[in-house]
């Protein structure tokens, strides 16, 4: 059976690698967690900033926006750094644009008045998985950020958010791609939940080979699993402070 | 039942806007197409160029890459022009990387030699679903590009690939949004398939509301009628010039 | 004599390209025309947005201002994207620049209150004479965005502008160059001209071979007579609208 | 009669402003002079550099580009610096282009061998004509650049060509206008002539009022005799170096 | 005595704040370190690249190379990312070329063949004195590169270089400003010195109020001691890896 | 003895090279000079614009900023232009951030209400110490701009600045380098003082040797001694229009 596939690093296919969540790394801003999954490290920090973007003003209406970076020594061969090439690349663009759609998903915005929730994540080590880690973390410093200024009722302005990469491997669909795995997926799958079991978002692509459907549904799957092992470990971070999730 | 609602352009919920294929509308490049769905229109030419980016040099492989831009006055609103900003929107980016992939899937590359097709997607009008009109149109000038370089074997080289978009609009699943359709969505579903039916790409996000699993396979049955169709009008006009799809 | 030399498409040296102006070809801006002359192709659209530049504000004048753009597909080998290299080329600049101010000869700025009209050229095919048509067909764009706001007055509002582009070939001077010819030309002269018969701009270069009095004299009496033929093809498409020109 | 008209200045209608060349005021550059015409005062300088852009290359041609840059304090109302603001503006790049053209129509690019002069052309005061100052002092340093290279045979290599500005204001065509005439003025005509007596260029403008053949006849008389004055004080200053012009 | 005053945080005009050197905190590069310095907090890593600048190319002879960057969320307020607005503030570039003189003088470049180290310093929390333990943390990841590709050899090609700010709050010489204190402090100055007590570089920036030369040699008595201890903590992290300083 | 070794350019070390300062060579702005060191030549100019930067709006103080150039041909070798290359080196940050430090230091910015003094520094010829000359020349200007705002009372609002460059050459400290000594010093330190003898910058580099104590000290000695003789200078010039210093 695909069950009995043994992956690069010893894990079954339905398994997450081994992960965890730290809060409050950083002294400064409101909210920060580091979450780590695998080799993967991401350093999230949710800072507030008083008023929200011009199409926003004037509706009382919250905004969250993301931003997503590698830090130059996260990856196995040094990345420039796109403070000095001037432009930022289409891959940072495109998934710090889904760290914000997805975030926005979790937070109450017409109830927080206008403020802008900055989400950055930074990213440590790079081994596969950053964006969805960035999500799963990147909510976990969220909720430490409006705790700070809705003490009362910050329980009520959030939903848990989390995500999960998916791929299939020489024909096996696996969870939670490391780097290795990913670079030889024939597809990869990133999926966002809430705690509804829901979709936020679903970006499925074969550069190498075409998915079925089936295949899709047997990723899809893998993601319910991973995902909700994800949430658990966000609840239980966040009431270790007598923080419900 | 839900295939009774009555879309506001009069449409069923299951059906494609009118479409049609223009091929050859400009004199110079190897391959162009201008396609049109409803309102929507996109002005599609594929370029060859000697040469591939570094990673592939040597390697006797080619490359597909695309670019996509809406002229100024292709919106309601006039849209300013990123060659004046200097900067590409992380919107366009996105856009263009999907596109590229997309059409990459379609494309034998490694029997094409170290030349890269450039795939322009030019906007004309804009009244929604610019990103998947510019797969499916985009594919029928990279077939005639490639026609015009091999012309005997140019039939090997390619295999169908076509895009839709698809919605959850007031709870109801829809084909083919329009962009009045697409702004108050709930869900938002781009799907784009090959000839077998196989998926090469997945891009399903909600900003609003969240989505079942349900309401997910709703919508992939929805793209699949319509990715259906839209394969029978490339074929159609490609095989009227005696080119098989 | 000089008018017995004819040109590589079979031209006398007195003779337009065949030329056309296809009115309103897109749907959302107020005022869109594409012009044709030959195989140069340039598609034309005026928008209007509230508010004026700096230097203009609370004097109750309007404004007018041009962009200009090649599609990279529209020439012979593919141009590449000032989007993409961030920075637009100073041919670019000048020949916005150019547009701009004629256009600006053609509109009582003074009487429309403090409202911008943008101007798109956005070239479809380049085969010579880009700037020129781009005046001659953004004139009509012009008018149709006025017609649009000012229903009832806008015939008083404007007053016609066209240019055309005349240069020396192998000695001989001619009217409306095409691409081949520009490129082998001693001398390039463009015209823009009012319905007076005055000049709005003359700017003639002569990179390869210098010019005399008298070819300059030759030079502008053929351009008296483009922009004349020119300038009734604007009035027709015009009236066919029950607009005087 | 048109002639009797008293400039602000004090001068007549067809004189220029007082106006002097000083050759070598800089220690490094191969070339270099200050032209001064009335408060107008622009440091030019050729410097030589080895290699062609690439369009030459191999051909065995020279080539002459240059660069036009107005110091921020040389402006009644200090102009911002074009490296902070990280954008050449349109009007920087037109004139650059302009020199670059009449300039190269001055020296036989095939006969230098593949070298690049670069003019630069610094702006030290503005007050009016600087683009026409520009070219002819960029003459005079181009002259002694190729003198430091070629010290026997730079006689034959070049060719005088010298630029001067002509307007109507109030309706008198002027000579050499000022920047007080500059902005009132109804057209604003540039001539760059070559020592034959033919032109390189003609860039007139009318963004006021449009102006007749009669009146271009009237500017092009004047800018005759203004550029006749400007060569001979070129040959003047470089025959007190034992310089043929 | 001026010994006598207390600081904010309790310390001794004399001393400095605690600090910590935690050396191999990443993964992926071959050396990294990240210091602690009160609560500012910097990760150093060092990185290796083949082949050198341009202008050492053939020379045998190597490089190093600083970065240096704050995350966004590192301090008090959020600082925007440089990666966003497109260009490097000043302060950036002068802190990172500061850094890269400092550690240049640590290594013997000429026997290290045409390698590239490249020293990416990124501020994880500013608490003041960023600059200087960026210096003394690099020198760190440094060795512990060179020890990865000169594993027996590595300990001649490198010398110690750390540094310290010193600076004059309220008329006090003090060692070691955190944040409150540098605002506030009448003159700054950062020193770098090597393992001989020699000075690699001093920068002392008086905006508030100027200082003597007496007060100057006040501050770099106290500068002296404290790189003394730095060294030491340098000396014995990297020796707990049986490693010399 | 040290003082016995005779300089390239036959200076004792002490000497500073042959200096002049030129007030109003320029016509527009309100104060203008010309600083000449040796080759190095240095043009000044100071502007007043209304208004201050963000952080001092609404408290009554005005600021003081600076722009720093290299004319292309003022050096040996051209130097591009950085307005053609779109990002100000850092290099140039570096010296226009420490030029206009060191001139706020001159000025009592409390007392001249919301102003902006621009002190635009472009060097006309490069032969070493352009940056120190740079703070010596920007004085005379900053002077003569007050004047002309402040005509009674500009005597009380600025105090004199001045700087020079000191360097160690084959071991012995040196006034004043040229380029020659600059780029084969062991040290170079540019010095910053006010008239009452207290220092507002000290920048020294080894980039070569490191340096002991006691050459500092040497160096600052004979900095003492030349910014000594500038002030001198600056004094005189200003005082010939009847200018206290």
């Amino acid at each position: 059976m695909l069950q009995d596939v043994i992956r690069v690093d010893g894990r079954k296919p339905n398994e997450l690698r081994p992960h965890s969540i730290e809060i409050y790394p950083l002294a400064f801003p409101p909210g920060s967690a580091i979450i780590q999954c695998g080799v993967t490290k991401v350093l999230c920090a949710a800072s507030i900033q008083e008023g929200v973007p011009k199409f926003l003003e004037g509706t009382g209406q919250g905004w969250l926006t993301a931003e997503y970076s590698m830090l130059p020594a996260s990856t196995q061969t040094r990345t420039p750094r796109e403070s000095h090439t001037g432009r930022l690349q289409g891959r940072t663009q495109e998934i710090q644009r889904l760290i914000g759609r997805s975030l926005r998903a979790a937070v109450k915005l017409d109830q927080i008045g206008e403020i802008t929730i900055i989400v950055d994540c930074d990213v440590l080590q790079a081994d596969g998985g950053t964006r969805t880690a960035s999500i799963t973390g990147g909510y976990v410093a969220t909720v430490l950020a409006l705790r700070k200024i809705f003490p009362d009722t910050y329980r009520d302005l959030v939903s848990p958010v989390a995500a999960v990469s998916v791929g299939i491997v020489n024909g096996t669909p696996m969870l939670d791609l490391n780097y290795a795995e990913d670079s030889t997926a024939d597809t990869d799958l990133n999926v966002v939940k809430n705690h509804l079991g829901d979709y936020i978002e679903i970006q499925a692509t074969a550069e190498r080979v075409s998915f079925s459907r089936e295949e899709l549904d047997a990723m899809l799957s893998l993601a319910d699993k991973g995902i909700a092992e994800l949430m658990e470990s966000q609840s239980k971070v966040l009431s270790s402070l007598d923080l419900p999730e």
